[in-house]
């Protein structure tokens, strides 16, 4: 038999892998590390669960977001829980990493220790959070398949042709508008926000769209991909 | 700032899902507790990470089967993990959660302590256990759709009309023959053992099939369901 204080031995932390799309280039948030280990280096937010007042580790995900980062209203969804004796120095370690979507409109500003950059671009990452951020990338690429989770990279309301772009953005190929158009009949989370049109461009406006309330925190899929 | 204190008293455990087919019926092995708390309660097996020994968590999970249910060589996937201060009440808790999958011949003869319980007959169960196992089964049903999944129900080797009784099995619904095994094609995980033939039966003898070395614990996947 073990004794509790074996299994205290075990370091129990959030990782968040905050996605968002920056000119219809998809980006990730790091931060500077503050303290040891690899402190300076750039990494993903992450941090402790605190038992005494998160309700789980979700809770844990945005408190740690919220307080490191500024960043509040994200749609969340866990990833997979990492673990080990070797991914962090100081110990057997259990990381529940989730991926969180936000519209670039409500990141807060860039600022000394918080960077945004494209996925393409983040190079070395220090614990295992590189391969923490390619778990996200494929989860939201493949998911983007058969469900309505990129409308989280949009704000509260937004017209069809940019739904379609932010798809077409994830995805990385172009999407046929008319059978785009019949998946989002499909998945029937979206409603027209009443005498809303898209203002501006050479084309004619456009009718603007929002998430239905039932969907805003719950994935609407598909039983069929794009 | 936080204590070390503070972060150790968070308990980190591992509980696992074991599915299996027993006659065709989707089932679950339940190990009886041995001690506090919900002693002499039936539940999914589960146990502590232990720091000294386990590689990660999914060796945590292989550990808890071997020592407490004597079952090898499952198909092991994570699940999701489970947290927060009131499902378990020894304190905050963190439950990172598998599903195993295992033909009925690898799993060890009935004894005091271990049941398979069809998973429609299995009733209340302590901790989350209840809500860990709808997950399973979620996942379980929602990946035959377009993976090779099922096949850790069956042996070494199986005919192709074997196949089909465990997908119909686990999706509750009959399978047309002909996309069935264009399906199985298109996944390319299986190969015919050579010479071998399933004997018996009034139909003539049907070839044997096996899992090709590379998807023995990887699934295939395909873009499209069944």
């Amino acid at each position: 038999m073990q004794s509790e204080a074996t299994h205290a031995q075990v370091l129990t932390t959030v990782d968040v892998v905050v996605l968002t799309l920056v000119e219809g280039v998809l980006s990730v948030v790091l931060l500077q590390r503050e303290r040891a280990p690899y402190v300076g280096v750039w990494a993903l937010p992450g941090g402790y669960i605190h038992a005494q007042e998160d309700a789980d580790a979700q809770a844990s995900a945005a408190r740690v977001l919220r307080s490191k980062a500024g960043i509040e209203g994200a749609y969340l969804e866990q990833l997979a829980t990492f673990s080990g004796p070797a991914r962090d120095p100081r110990g057997w370690s259990v990381a529940i990493s989730y991926c969180a979507l936000i519209p670039q409109q409500l990141l807060p500003a860039p600022r000394s220790g918080l960077k945004i950059v494209p996925v393409s671009a983040v190079g070395q990452l220090p614990f295992d959070h590189g391969q923490i951020l390619q778990a996200a990338l494929g989860r939201v690429r493949s998911k983007s398949q058969y469900s309505s989770l990129p409308v989280y990279f949009l704000g509260e309301s937004f017209s069809l042709p940019q739904l379609q772009q932010v798809y077409e953005s994830i995805l990385g190929e172009p999407v046929n508008k008319v059978s785009f158009r019949r998946k989002m009949d499909e998945l029937g989370m979206l409603e027209p926000v009443p005498g809303a049109m898209q203002a501006g461009g050479a084309h004619r406006p456009a009718q603007l769209y929002r998430v239905r309330p039932e969907f805003r925190q719950q994935l609407a899929l598909s039983a069929r991909g794009l």
